[in-house]
């Protein structure tokens, strides 16, 4: 039995699950999940369907759906559950994201193929290596911020990169490349968005005397740390906790934020409308 | 514009989701809201589709979902929105599961219609008053038991009540009226079942040095506090605290909870499948 | 037995803890609760203790702890417990925390003698006289803002308010009264703060997207919604919500963290510190 | 500047503060966090305070407190602060617990000493040995079991091991054992105590169709699974997760709570009151 997901966004219109479940059963298709929704804002409507089927073929698959949804102009995706989805994850020196993905990959509880790691340090390339993960390490200096995107861009074409996820890297992407990879980049932020953008949140937290302190997994655009949110959590601090305790009780969110969100997006779970997610998950 | 919430149960197999999309174009419906679940358990397969629909009429709609179906041999619910399912609520003393629910219900949070309020003692007739809901009082001793039963089957007839909702009534009802209403009857207890079934929750929650207390929402079998769980929530809780303070936070719980469940189940997103409960709720 | 609050705050030496408990012996008193702290980055010692005694009378309490501490210079808050401090409840047209609170003291879940409420609209005023609160009207335009706070302090002084609740007031208060009742105005705001300052925030939340919608109890200052924080909290919400469901989701938010800071502040629990609070509740 | 943690048990009775605080005057100390409470229903009092001093030596600190306390028959615990305590960690096969106490130590997140890491099985090895920590594995059949016990005695007295750390290990340790280390032996349990007592938790609760899934550290008794309760959590679950995600979704709340526990146990924050445990943690 093969397992296919697929996702598809166009302009609402009554018929579109009628055609796609046509399709699904013209491949001998059994529907295990299915999540659409309409926002109300744009008229957009996503779709997410995962079905199994002992016959079907991607690329069948793919034609099948095509050809029972040509009046929607949709943009489709397809998959066969276990070609998994490539990752290229990028840090610098706090480990502590990256060592939490890299850990549940290997539990099984992290369904995604992270093809290379990227830092522009030299620490985390142990903890990459016992992984048997590649790792590069793309020193950026004023001066070599171009040459650096430059041979991050081939190392994206040469893994067939599907989405990228920075986990705690502390230096910003071009406008250009934001833009191209727009919808591909995870970050994580170490605060509760939109309150404490920028430098140092956990101190801004704490001047402030907030009750709870959080982290945003979201999508990088040219406009920093505006992106799409895909998901947050916060955590209660006391009075009594200090900056330095802020970011050790911070560094647990983050990295279960962060686990969550690439978790989403390696399953085709998340949609983009405007500037706003869609996250089909039950 | 018309809107429809249609339910459907049956077991899985492939088609049904084209067969129900087929009706809803056929009706010039758009759908608003879809969620399916096949429990890997039974091969139940359950649905809950939302569609709005300018010319039809539930009538109509409920006969042509029925005539795409028919090969699926499926339970079928069909209800126009805006027709508010019947609500009855019982209560013994404690009110503020009932407060909460009234006060919902006039805030526009709870889209339910609340036809009567049966208590086995007269004193939330006040507040029942109040919301202009009719109040009625049936004692039930040992002797009266069956009579006190026989008058609530009646005013469940009298008012066409689609559920009925236990918001801390301390009366156990008998397995004949359990059964009768399987899957229609929402209880609250007070504790995170299935920790703490029986009496005195809090207080054993108490002796046990718990450090989260709970409440839940679920339908009631006739065997006690075992019934399906449709809603559940803890609250932290610290050492400091004595039994009439968790019964005190437990309140707090007890109604956000409960309102929850009712909210869920007057909007027809709760399915039971055997003991379980499939939650359609985005 | 009588029980007894003492509060404290002074410059951190030591030998404080010594002094104030050998005070608490001198007046037969045993220690219940006793919480302090030190404030790292102005050095300010905070202290709650809770005693109870047989033979103390609160005058007696004062000046035996005046006499203990006096090289201390200590900001001293003495109080017998079941001498409730006297609160003044300001509100517009939503009810929704006025409720909940008034519920909450019915219940005798929150400790605070609600002494007057006021309100710039008549609305409210058959809610709160069947709790047989007073009500006060006082309308507030342009012309009439001066006016108007003056009636506002001579309610203050003639019902000896200790502190104000704001549970969703529409109107600013001036800069004058903001400083005079510094520490002593609790407001509710419809928001994470410091996230979605101003107007409408649960629209600004669903344009941003935010996975997280929350509600934040402060104190206010003459700098609208910067006040120090007294509690938060937040509720998950979905893509799927429009801003008149997070409205819907906020209220129980909102009245839920109203409800606790206005208990904490009714126990004597929060004690400022610059601009933060410091919470004294285990 | 030296810092202290004094812990201190005894029956109730006025002038305990005070004979504390006199002693640690009497050490040029100055508090820092002081937390006391007195169980209602035993009388036992339980304090932990944790003060700076420039002069004081731990030996002289114990002397001053003993002799200050001398009527108060109190039990006393003396600890510089920066020698932090002495953990055992055992293990079968699932790492995750064992992974995550590591990967904080190394932080900086939790302050013990992690002395050795003793399993039934050998496939934690090279995690351990990663960390510089001693392992050792004690396989244990029926036959073995004393003789296993023994050898595990003698690494407690060897390594003077201040407390143990159950971390996932799968062997029930002997009556005698768990009497010689009451109140030192630390177990994660992978469900929300008092629920699912026993084996395969995560499948109990799925069969129960619970919303919440959660884990309990505890201390370990002999009566399974029935020690006091050092802290809990949950974790939201949806109707569709299979007991193989539940496995998946616990392992996370089983990591944290247990490396909460440790933490707390580790900074002397959690007395024994009867089957209940004391939290001092702002």
């Amino acid at each position: 039995m093969k397992r296919f997901v697929v996702t598809l966004r166009c302009a609402d219109r009554p018929g579109i699950v009628r055609a796609t479940s046509t399709a699904i059963v013209a491949l001998d298709g059994n529907i295990l999940e299915n999540d659409q929704f309409t926002d109300p804002v744009t008229g957009q409507f996503c779709m997410r369907t995962r079905f199994e089927s002992e016959t079907a073929e991607v690329d069948h698959v793919r034609s099948t759906l095509e050809s029972e949804l040509t009046e929607f102009t949709a943009t489709l995706g397809v998959r066969q559950e276990d070609v998994l989805r490539r990752a290229l994850v990028m840090v610098s020196t706090y480990d502590h994201c990256l060592a939490e993905l890299l850990y549940r990959r290997e539990q099984g509880d992290l369904p995604v193929d992270v093809v290379a790691v990227v830092s522009n340090h030299p620490d985390v390339e142990p903890l990459v290596t016992r992984y048997h993960v590649p790792f590069y390490e793309i020193a950026v200096t004023n001066e070599s911020r171009a040459a650096a995107e430059s041979e991050l861009r081939r190392l994206l074409s040469r893994y067939q990169v599907d989405f990228v996820v920075l986990a705690r890297y502390m230096q910003i992407l071009s406008p250009e490349l934001c833009r191209d990879l727009n919808g591909q980049v995870i970050n994580i932020h170490h605060s509760f968005l939109p309150g404490f953008k920028g430098a140092r949140p956990y101190h801004q937290a704490y001047e402030k005397g907030v009750k709870l302190i959080g982290a945003t997994a979201h999508f990088v655009t040219a406009d920093l740390d505006e992106g799409p949110i895909i998901d947050q959590d916060v955590v209660r601090v006391s009075h009594a906790r200090v900056p330095s305790e802020l970011v050790s009780l911070g560094r647990d969110v983050e990295r279960n934020v962060l686990a969550r969100a690439v978790k989403l997006v390696a399953e085709d779970r998340v949609a983009l409308v405007g500037n706003r997610t869609v996250i089909f998950s039950q």
